[in-house]
């Protein structure tokens, strides 16, 4: 059956997903980019960036190929769009990543704004979901047609997302700097209480990787 | 100088040091025995508790070693010391470890409650410190005498001492699991902030060991 997956989803060792103060400048937040040292490197992200010739191999690409294997739809919370917030003032916001996003496939976005779909070039086109999280995975599981949603993020939206207990697989990275301050993913979320136990566990230089299963998945 | 140092303090992957409803028979809280996987298992761990004959080698013992390594003196909260809460009722609570403890070297507990020095096997003596943490660790700094004063925890203990900027050096190990819930060591305590940065990382098949400095020590 389709899964929901969260996927290479890196958080300080003080358990942070994102630094404070996100903006157009600063997608991450301020201190966010040293998160994903272990993944830029990785010929996984090259290759999702039009340079399919480089990038590294090993631990940290197996996870980032991982990552994009058997996707048929994604869900991102509207700040992993975009840093707009509140209504949205027009169309002029077309997501980070340029004319030609890194998806592929739909990609649903929880809003509670209404905006008509937006086709990029290169097969993703976003939809934009008023309807709660329920809505967004009721969607995208239909737009995947038997392969399995990812989840995205961004902090906020996992945690719904967990805590509603309707993540069947998650992968976390784990790099090792302190943020200090920002989105806390896991605090006051008992994930041993909703049904989820690690499954492996494995280090590389730059990042320990961990996934977690639901019981009963 | 004599440094303040954490070592080997073992949290989950959900931030938790400890779990929830400690008991003598419990000494850990509930689920925290399942943190301390990769230690047990050590010939340091297994030395400390009188087999030097067996126990494994590898990144945990090397880290378990190191934490017994140039020590003077030691402070432990309250609650490391025993489940006794409020007054000392007697004199009957005489520690976790029995008659020898693993320390052999005076010990400062930190408590709000007055109680003799209370002399064990081996050259341990544990002394009941009322002032706070500062005095606390000027008396281990002085017994000391210029080797190194660990810090034992708990929880409440460390974040102490950190938010006082007075950890000079901390190792923690991440454990594979998820508590859910208990205390959580790193919650609303902005480490960057406070100077510290991450100087290691590595992981053995049952930890990913991360070693803290305080910038300027």
């Amino acid at each position: 059956m389709s899964k929901l997956r969260v996927n290479c989803f890196t958080i300080s060792l003080d358990g942070y997903g994102a630094g404070l103060e996100q903006s157009e400048q600063n997608p991450l937040g301020v201190g966010g980019p040293d998160l994903h040292r272990w993944f830029r490197p990785t010929r996984t992200f090259k290759s999702m960036f039009g340079d399919p010739s480089g990038g590294t191999t090993g631990i940290d690409d197996d996870f980032a190929r991982e990552g994009t294997e058997n996707l048929g739809a994604w869900i991102l919370g509207r700040n992993m769009f975009g840093p707009v917030r509140g209504p949205w003032p027009d169309e002029a916001w077309r997501g980070w990543w340029g004319a030609n996003p890194p998806y592929h496939v739909p990609v649903f976005v929880l809003t509670h704004h209404a905006r008509a779909p937006l086709e990029m070039e290169g097969g993703t086109t976003f939809y934009f979901v008023t309807g709660g999280i329920e809505q967004a995975l009721e969607r995208a599981r239909e737009a995947a047609a038997g392969r399995d949603v990812r989840l995205g993020g961004g902090v906020q939206t996992i945690r719904q997302y967990l805590r509603a207990g309707l993540v069947d697989q998650m992968h976390l990275a784990f790099s090792p700097v302190l943020l200090g301050s920002g989105e806390h993913l896991l605090h006051d979320l008992d994930l041993r209480s909703l049904g989820y136990r690690v499954s492996a566990h494995v280090a590389s230089e730059h990042a320990t990787h961990v996934t977690f299963e639901r019981a009963g998945v």
